[in-house]
């Protein structure tokens, strides 16, 4: 009977996505929540919340004071109020989940509080599959990521090169650090932050996949533009990736942005219900095997060429489940994932195209 | 003993400041790290990021892999990573901090590793005391925040009412989300983000210090802006606070802003070395008592008028030790702290104003 335990929360709706999903209410500070078995969840925020708590709260939440919340209150302020209030219901065991802080589990447990590590969530599975409203939120996302993609495509054909390769743009170089500032302003004029950063590398930096870029973009090479805002009104994400470049590049790049394209191709159209996430992934591995590009692994063991895995999913967290990766399971209508497939070779360069797609019963739409 | 165990952590640079003041390395997603008590700090990361966490992360840090990445892996890659590593090195007992993830700790105590809750972070006390290139950093998301408060005010002053009483500028409402977008473009202009949000809150929303302030902003009543961006490139904090109006407001709102204005004064004078938070907070409330106004609590037991405490530590974390409240500890050279007196009074109004401030031998200077 371990999954009808209440589910005990605590975090910044931020931080506990299970949280926000549960209550729908924006906690900047950590407040301690409690989802039951009949679907009635109990917020506990601080003094200073509860007005606001009570009116913009999901209809289902019970909403609590946590007593006296000093301005930058630690965790121990929800952390005491969530065993007080746990022992004043007699609730003497709650599962939760395994990002909820050690600090405060021990805590419940010292008060003779039972901790048991839920095996998943009980909204794991509901977060998978997206509400209309979710959709719609997703695709806003969606929306914003592709204006500022095409704000920075824009930048790119509209500079030129000077005499060392170096993009110039109205008189000054267009470098990584000023492409990103061209995305977040339209991101921001959409409604959208990248709060994790965008990615705009190019040349050797595109060849690593977690290099946010820095220096001068130039002519020749490719350009991996990354871009994952977050809604400001909703907190939901979108993920988008364009590959451009500037002038010709080596005849290498272009074989790989053409096996690319075409592995993302072959990807989005493998996302259908009853596929598996192993499913996508391998087709889109087989379009560069058949290529004749090298991915597996290197000589000491380490992953090599597509280095990462082919997708994951998208809603209140920019990675989340479902993953188009070998263990990825199936695909029911309603999820939202990443088709994202990429090609890096140190010396060489990196190639990466992503689109975000909902899964219809009839297949696939990309958002 | 057991102060001297390796400290373990798990988590991205964002949520683990810890992992990130120990590390100095940009994780976007979840790695793991050991702290030694000689001060070595061994880092695991994914693949992926092997190159560029070698690349950029502390010169004391050992930096290994955590073996396969998937894409958007959860928190188990790096927690099976950190167990098979402590196991390898013959650790049996480690200490964590409270948001250390629960799921974690169950991984290691399974494996027989012993998870010990460490009393205080062992960065703690360091962290609470900032280095040169540390408020260096503090200080110039402080002139980013400054600048954005400037740009706002402009635009407040700027605008005229309509014949409802509504802020109009360049024929458009000034609403407090279009107030929130001058504020964003300003700080990424320097450089910082408002990642948290910016509180934009005019009239009877000012009365609620957590609402972030919806729709049009009016002639005559306090408008409060609270701005704490964190910048793009260091991850460290700014936070400021002004109350704006436009026109003449209400005897009662008038009031309160030159209480508050005082108690702000007073309250940075009392930053000294040796005074207490406790100091500062009770020199706070002394103005706002010798000025008549209620603060206390209300006949149900709620905070009322000045309902937070005075300030906190700003750093890796907005809201960080010190404290500037009835339990604040010692002041010390270093310290970084913002000082902000605010008064609330649901049906009248809020005014808070805000700086933050470093604490220097011979008292404080402003930032």
């Amino acid at each position: 009977m371990k999954n009808k335990l209440p589910f005990a929360m605590l975090g910044t709706s931020k931080n506990d996505p299970d949280l926000f999903y549960a209550t729908k209410f924006d906690a900047p500070d950590p407040v301690a929540a409690v989802a039951f078995a009949d679907g009635g969840v109990l917020l506990l925020v601080g003094d200073m919340e509860l007005g606001r708590a009570r009116r913009t709260a999901a209809a289902n939440c019970r909403v609590e004071t946590a007593g006296t919340l000093e301005l930058g209150g630690a965790p121990s302020g929800p952390a005491a109020t969530l065993r007080e209030t746990l022992l004043q219901e007699g609730i003497f065991a709650v599962s939760v989940g395994e990002g909820f802080p050690f600090g405060a589990a021990v805590e419940l447990e010292k008060a003779g509080i039972e901790v048991v590590p839920a095996e998943t969530s009980p909204f794991a599975k509901a977060r998978e599959t997206k509400t209309p409203e979710e959709i719609a939120a997703i695709r806003a996302s969606q929306r914003a990521a592709r204006a500022a993609e095409r704000a920075l495509g824009a930048a790119i054909r509209a500079a030129e090169p000077d005499a060392r390769g170096r993009l110039v743009l109205g008189g000054a170089t267009l470098t990584s650090e000023r492409a990103r500032s061209i995305v977040r302003e339209t991101l921001l004029a959409h409604g959208a932050m990248d709060f994790d950063g965008t990615i705009v590398a190019g040349g050797a930096q595109a060849a690593d996949p977690h290099e946010a870029g820095h220096g001068p973009l130039r002519v020749g090479e490719t350009i991996v533009a990354d871009i994952f805002p977050r809604s400001l009104s909703t907190g939901y994400w979108g993920d988008m990736t364009r590959t451009f470049h500037h002038g010709r590049i080596f005849p290498e790049l272009r074989r790989m942005v053409e096996a690319v394209a075409e592995a993302q191709k072959v990807g989005i159209a493998a996302v259908r219900p009853g596929a598996t996430g192993a499913d996508v992934h391998a087709a889109v591995r087989g379009v560069f095997e058949a290529r004749g590009f090298r991915t597996g692994t290197d000589a000491t063991g380490r992953p090599y060429g597509f280095i990462h895995s082919t997708g994951h999913g998208v809603g209140l967290e920019i990675h989340e489940a479902p993953r188009l990766s070998p263990s990825g399971g199936p695909l029911r209508p309603g999820m939202v994932v990443t088709v994202e497939p990429g090609l890096y070779y140190p010396g060489v360069g990196g190639v990466r195209i992503e689109d975000t797609v909902l899964v219809v019963p009839s297949g696939r739409e990309v958002l």
